[in-house]
């Protein structure tokens, strides 16, 4: 949602030139800020941003992004496992790389062929293969001796083929994890080569997705759960499975959102109503929203402007729905995503914080400059929860 | 250049009364805030401080100022090494210093006496000495075994010998190098007694320069360049040998600055002449400016508020001859400097951030107070550098 001043837009940036009532009121009523998502200048990735804005330092307990991005699917990821994520993607007859995303094929239909994977050399290593959205996978690793320190076999684009997984450490462990995954992507490879609706692709002339490109292996972050560091319970509204996966290494409950899709077609207010269904029976509750972001990748300053006012509807909702009385709302973005670089920034982030016992202050507008002036300051990602918690009064005393 | 208010202005800072209208336009049409150069209350040294501006933590890297003294003069300085920053002083027939800067001899003069020291004891060591400005020195020592870890021969004022170097901790390497240092003083000491420049001066009533004082052993600072660690060129434009360390631990290339004095008679906009000149040949440049800093050490108001007008003039002549779209320019203090104490102190000092993609402010003035409401808000001097670099794209993301 945070962004830079555009000339586009006369210098505003696209949440000071969107249309939000509701962002605005609750900056307005409330105390407000801005936060360096992980550190000053330095760009997050949306695996560490989110970890942080849960209260866990990244620098500290990061260990990968695909651990995050197996659990957000739903899979099972214990201490000593191993995730990817990846691509279904298609390969050429000398084996280059034409198309990372084969493309953009629905990858669960082949669910079926991607079962009971036995490796012959590791035949006791567990792996599971799960396809989760368009062209995208997750891979889990179980068994003994395995590292996360292993790199990639997606090149990352160009017309190059696939890279060998290398170990990026000189352990044993990292050495023997990268030749069990190199041989799990040539056993997964001959599957899909002679799937039938691979071949029926070919015949067609259409691009098989004859290959499976893994990154990010990763292990799930070292952390306590919420509930207890703070006694709280957990809930995540999401659909991004990066984001689900790092609430669910916080234990907290992932919550179907119907009507959610984790782009710009979402529907926020249909988030809005799940949050008002379940709110009573949860502490604390993690809504977050994707599309600002996909706008941002893809430069889209009038699809970013809309998707801060379909935000805005959604929160709208909430304030119309929610007991203002007992609940504290913050709204913050993940990290700064630049239209103009369609990449991630280490710019600051604006805070807004509204609840019964804030320190309101004189900011009237929701927005990367109107909240830099607010009674909160500049604070780091990992300060939010503690400063959220503490209104909860669920902040254990230090000291006596 | 930043100071705390003065009675003798109002009750305002030299800053506030100076008429800066290019450091103001920077403000204005910039992003603003307050930064503690180390951390808040701790007044920092100058070696630390411009570590820090420059992206290094000096509490995890700095190892005393004498290898960045040296270093700034010129020498090789590399790990293992030992350097020190001293002075020629004058001692009388009792041993007692009357003069710790010899008359502010140039110490040049006896340059060919301090070549090609050798010590009887510890012939494996080799020494560099070599005058700078006026009555200063900076030594290298090379050899096995050797340790920052010792103090000062100076006995920093007072009619007192000079003290002999102790070690700073129960290392044999510190014992040695103590041991080493202290017959090196010995040999310098006979070689000045015995050159005929001292016995003339003798001669004619004048005070020798009959001995060298070291002090801030230090060894090269633990730190990774701007280029390994952002991709980035850099190039200093100081004359300040400590500023100029610090730039050459960096990694930067150290540029000859005709008309540049490092005290309040330098000529500033030669300073800005010199960016213009070498701008499009690197991306980063660090322009320092001593001369505020001197005159608050000597006190003098209207001398500091006439260097903020000098550096005014710097600025206008950057602001005229630089292409704005393309470059930014952050307008900072390495440190407070009390005219009143007569020394650093530990307040924030203001910075102003000028480029293409900032987040303009309210802010229209340069000062202490007028940039602490801008929207850069409270940051640390080694959040300065990830912060431009975040502007240039050249800050890694971590996570993914």
């Amino acid at each position: 949602m945070a962004d830079r001043p555009l000339r586009e837009l006369d210098g505003k940036t696209p949440l000071e030139a969107a249309n939000k009532p509701a962002l605005d009121e609750i900056a307005h009523l409330g105390e407000c800020g801005i936060m360096d998502p992980i550190s000053p200048g330095r760009p997050p990735g949306s695996d560490v941003a989110n970890l942080a804005l849960l209260g866990y330092d990244p620098f500290v307990c990061y260990r990968g992004r695909g651990a995050l991005e197996a659990l957000g699917a739903g899979l099972d990821v214990q201490e000593g496992d191993v995730a990817f994520r990846g691509n279904f993607a298609t390969i050429d007859q000398k084996g280059v790389l034409v198309d990372r995303r084969a493309g953009r094929v629905d990858g669960r239909v082949f669910k079926e062929y991607l079962t009971d994977v036995i490796l012959p050399s590791y035949p006791e290593v567990q792996v599971t293969v799960c396809p989760t959205v368009e062209h995208r996978l997750a891979i889990v690793l179980k068994g003994k001796g395995l590292s996360w320190r292993i790199g990639d076999s997606d090149p990352h684009g160009g017309e190059a083929p696939p890279k060998k997984v290398e170990p990026l450490d000189r352990s044993p462990e990292a050495k023997g994890t990268a030749e069990i995954t190199n041989e799990l992507l040539q056993v997964l490879k001959e599957r899909l080569g002679d799937c039938p609706i691979n071949q029926r692709k070919v015949e067609q002339g259409l691009k098989p997705a004859n290959i499976i490109l893994v990154r990010g292996a990763g292990a799930p972050p070292q952390i306590e759960s919420l509930r207890k560091l703070y006694g709280v319970s957990g809930a995540c509204v999401a659909v991004n499975a990066v984001v689900r996966g790092a609430c669910c290494s916080a234990g907290f409950d992932i919550l179907e959102v119907p009507g959610g899709t984790g782009g710009v077609d979402t529907d926020t207010v249909a988030k809005a109503r799940v949050v008002e269904e379940i709110i009573r029976r949860y502490d604390f509750v993690y809504l977050h929203v994707k599309g600002t972001d996909n706008a941002s990748h893809d430069g889209n300053i009038e699809l970013k402007i809309k998707m801060i006012e379909k935000i805005d509807a959604m929160v709208r909702h909430l304030l119309d729905h929610l007991n203002l009385d007992e609940t504290y709302i913050a709204i913050t973005a993940d990290h700064t995503t630049s239209l103009r670089q369609r990449d991630h920034r280490g710019d600051p982030v604006p805070l807004a914080l509204l609840g019964p016992e804030v320190r309101r202050d004189n900011v009237t507008a929701y927005g990367e400059r109107a909240c830099a002036s607010g009674g909160l300051g500049r604070i780091r990602g990992v300060n939010l929860m503690p400063i959220l918690m503490n209104f909860l009064g669920n902040v254990p005393l230090y000291g006596s």
